[in-house]
């Protein structure tokens, strides 16, 4: 999965997106070859809950001039070089009235920082700091800033994949930064994969609502339509981003804090050989804000790597290929559709013999590996999962209350189903 | 008690019980001795939830004879020689014939293994492994098993100790195992003796219902004639086993994790100067999985020594009476008969004084030890218990709070009830 | 406001005070220059739930003259001399026959125990036990207490301060004990100064419930009066007693255990930098014990420095003012007003956007101070108390969420409040 995940990094990486225009748009029909998402326009000036949809915006050109004719803070070179949004501008301007439009990072000062003005409309350069100060302060200076703000739409990317059940689980991206690697390609790029995998699920139980939304507003706009059916039916939901780095895993829970999402993700995480950290919800995150708002207050947690805002290279330059390795996106991939399975096989199960043990034998039902110890352990799993197969107790608290990975289960609860033994009830 | 214990444990030992049988009917009528049970009779073939009664077992000889005549895994000598409920037999055979009926601990050289066919009609022997590793590989050797398998019946012993109150104290152990000593003489000893202490209880709160069973099948079938009175009137239950060997005590909790049975036993363990080890509920365990079984999830657990499956002795020839010791078989007894005490002080009370702390002076309720420390530590208990005899508290969850044994209390307890202070609500 | 505690103290310090009587009387007249009690009168022999006032005590004189006419345990010097509530006394007696009315502490031979007697009449005297090992056992003592037991009544003070809100605060100390600094003078000087500034704050939420009563029999007769309505509007409540020594700070939880009251406490506590320990109820304390009488419960606990009972000097002459400081005192006081804080800003609030989060620069709601790091904060407060103003939980329960002291959220609830971005719903 390596090849083809840098294989889409790649077409990616260029564009120069935000939470309009053609650059989101033909982002979504490269990741549409991974995942069939059906695309939403939502109009410029749509009133969606507190917020207005803006213009649309489109860029084709923007660079500095220097007094001596140098081109600096070129566009074409990298797109984080001008503030995302930023109004056209072309004219004159000496160094002191060009400096109030100039982003840079003192402390860091060979990265280019990524600044956005969505909502306050003004034009503005980022530059690496070593670059503008070590730039003329006398003679003149020529911006151009080629970019367009119009009418137009936002576009959204979202599918629902239905199972046998109308409960959902909720899996959410965020599309709207430049060339940026971790946050975020690496969320998008995560989440289109892991529906490849999911859509091959034979029998799937849970249906699965895959939103790619520009943060915040679009988040915002998809709430405003279809968040009356999510509250409803979402038993869980995760944010995808920050996935290819090579930091540990960190799990940030639902503001409900032991929410279902909460519980299998953790419960996976404990189970699994990979070191993690655990934290509560915050507001200083993504959209789980959105999701999590009190209207909502969806079960949405964000099982990362390293945090946003934690990592010294988040929105900057310095976030990029270098800084992420496909193996890492695969792993985190991996770790979704781990979590994905055991939503698949948890649920409340009933035992047909509810007043003493089953007699095992009678039913045909002892393992029969080679190991004995293998077979001890199957017994032992199968007898824990018909004890605990009350009608109440979900697989999830069984596995957790034997301390092993619910996957482990999967044999005893297909063999139970198989023989009648067993039914699921939710 | 040590001495009256050890003179029924070797009448008891040389017995040859099963789950069904003359060997567990002599064996009751000893226990009658002790405590007067009355003894049901299951037929073969009955129907008890998903099992079925199986055909009556009684045997009368078993030994295998060498090529040179010498005669081994002889029955007369210890009744473990014999796979618990072999068919009869009597042949002629070769030793590559005969090793697919023979049991030995390839880790355990010396111990003949206790092995059980209850289901599944076959016969074997059992026998140390280096006796049989040494035996020639060529000749003819000759085995007999005079056993019978017939219609019949399963015998169970229970007796139901009336008290004030309908509520129940659910006290089991069980008998179907031949002549080991821990697992299970011990349990059946306990529970004999325990019974003698509670009788002589004057103004028993609780019913104590006391049940002998064959392992799993018996308490299965008691289940099917008792457990929906049981259901309902059960406050508490605890099986006895492996109560005699040396080893720190260990709780095993209910299904339910914190029922009124935990909360005493682990109370009771924590205030005494014993060291112990408390765990959940699993399946790798005794009839407590029958009584926690989902249909019924009785509060029902299990005070324990040495863990059965975790002492190397277990189901062994070694488990012994040299691996026990009358003297910590006695000591369980009064640790269980603690626990019975706390239940029948245990309660709700309401003082007849809830607005302010009632004038003690008034009520000549201040003590009169001639200690100033017995009677402030005293003065401190009554208070306590006052305050929090709000009908509504227990009075071992205000021994928790402070921290100090419940039978602390019974001296304040009888002086508030003598002098109407308080009534005992439930 | 050290030196006006100073001057109040030592104008309350050489009353003779005591569960009744004109010394009682004296110090509320005193202590009405601060805060305007109401004082109630309740007569000797009123039935006050299970206790009845007692007669009205007033002393003029007690001294013993020793056979060489030498004056020891004099009243006038020090009001501890006497055992409080002595009935009056004047004769000629020996030593051995004194000896049974003396009280002294053999292991702090230098201090004058404090002891009474209010239910038991009798008479004695305290003295250092050096002193009294000291006198002739030779030779004629004569005796004298000048005191009067008669119909009279119990003086009460308290002041409900209304709020806008019909829910309380109690706040109650204790005034009934002679000359000591810490248990008592401490607490009542610190209530009534307490008052002063509850009483400037504006726009108070809750009202404000003073008591100011005897030990014990006081708050039941205070409770008899008023506990149903208490019990009604009490929201929370502390017992100011120990406040002036130099101890760390201690908090008592409620009966209740995790009432508001113990909520609000810990959180301030915690949220501080001064040192202190927790601890449950227990019965051996002060009005506590009346305020959570079963019939009660109300959610009352007590916020000390050094613990009753637990500090050497604690009922002694040593209790005096060397042993406090009033610059401890102040602080005390001072946490106090930060617990009153704590619940006035306390609150259940709902924001108006409850779907997604609000635009905030639309609403002009980004703060601006100079400092972007104190921004950054502000909006994170900002932030999460909108995404918590669901109409469900406190402020509180925010601030806990993020693990700072709830007074940082004043200026984000205002600024919110004003612009009718969330209003207060509780």
């Amino acid at each position: 999965m390596t090849e083809l995940l840098e294989k889409y990094f790649d077409r990616l990486w260029p564009i120069c997106r935000s939470i309009t225009g053609n650059g989101l748009r033909e982002s979504f029909r490269i990741l549409q070859e991974i995942i069939p998402l059906e695309l939403l326009e939502i109009p410029s000036g749509t009133q969606v809950h507190d917020w207005t949809v803006p213009r649309e915006w489109n860029i084709r050109d923007a660079y500095i001039l220097t007094p001596s004719g140098e081109k600096v803070g070129d566009f074409r070179r990298n797109n984080l070089h001008v503030v995302n949004y930023s109004a056209p501008v072309s004219q004159k301007i000496s160094y002191q009235e060009l400096s109030a439009h100039i982003h840079t990072l003192p402390h860091k000062p060979e990265a280019i920082p990524y600044i956005t003005s969505y909502y306050n409309e003004r034009w503005g350069f980022c530059l690496p700091h070593q670059q503008w100060t070590s730039l003329p302060q006398e003679g003149e200076y020529e911006v151009v800033i080629d970019s367009e703000l119009s009418e137009g739409s936002m576009t959204i990317g979202h599918l629902l994949l239905k199972g046998r059940s109308d409960r959902e689980i909720l899996l959410s991206s965020y599309l709207c930064h430049p060339s940026m690697a971790n946050n975020e390609l690496s969320g998008p790029l995560a989440l289109a994969f892991l529906y490849t995998r999911i859509a091959a699920l034979e029998n799937r139980e849970y249906s699965y609502r895959f939103v790619f939304a520009p943060e915040t507003i679009g988040v915002i706009a998809y709430l405003s339509m279809f968040g009356e059916t999510m509250k409803q039916n979402t038993d869980a939901g995760f944010v995808l981003t920050c996935l290819g780095d090579s930091g540990n895993y960190n799990y940030k829970r639902s503001k409900l804090e032991s929410s279902l999402a909460d519980q299998v993700a953790e419960h996976i995480l404990k189970q699994g050989s990979d070191e993690y950290a655990t934290r509560n919800f915050s507001v200083g995150g993504s959209d789980e804000r959105q999701y999590c708002s009190p209207g909502y207050n969806l079960p949405v947690g964000s099982l990362m790597r390293s945090v946003y805002h934690e990592f010294s290279e988040y929105h900057t330059s310095f976030d990029n290929k270098n800084f992420i390795s496909f193996r890492h996106l695969e792993k985190s991939i991996l770790k979704y559709m781990e979590i994905v399975e055991a939503f698949e096989l948890n649920g409340v199960y009933k035992g047909l013999i509810q007043l003493g043990e089953p007699m095992l034998g009678k039913h045909d039902m002892y393992p029969s590996s080679a190991s004995p110890e293998v077979n001890r352990a199957e017994v032992m799993r199968l007898m824990h999962f018909l004890t605990y197969a009350d009608g109440n107790t979900s697989l999830l608290e069984t596995a957790v209350k034997m301390n092993c990975h619910i996957s482990l289960f999967a044999n005893v609860v297909k063999m139970c189903l198989d023989k009648g033994l067993v039914k699921r009830e939710s």
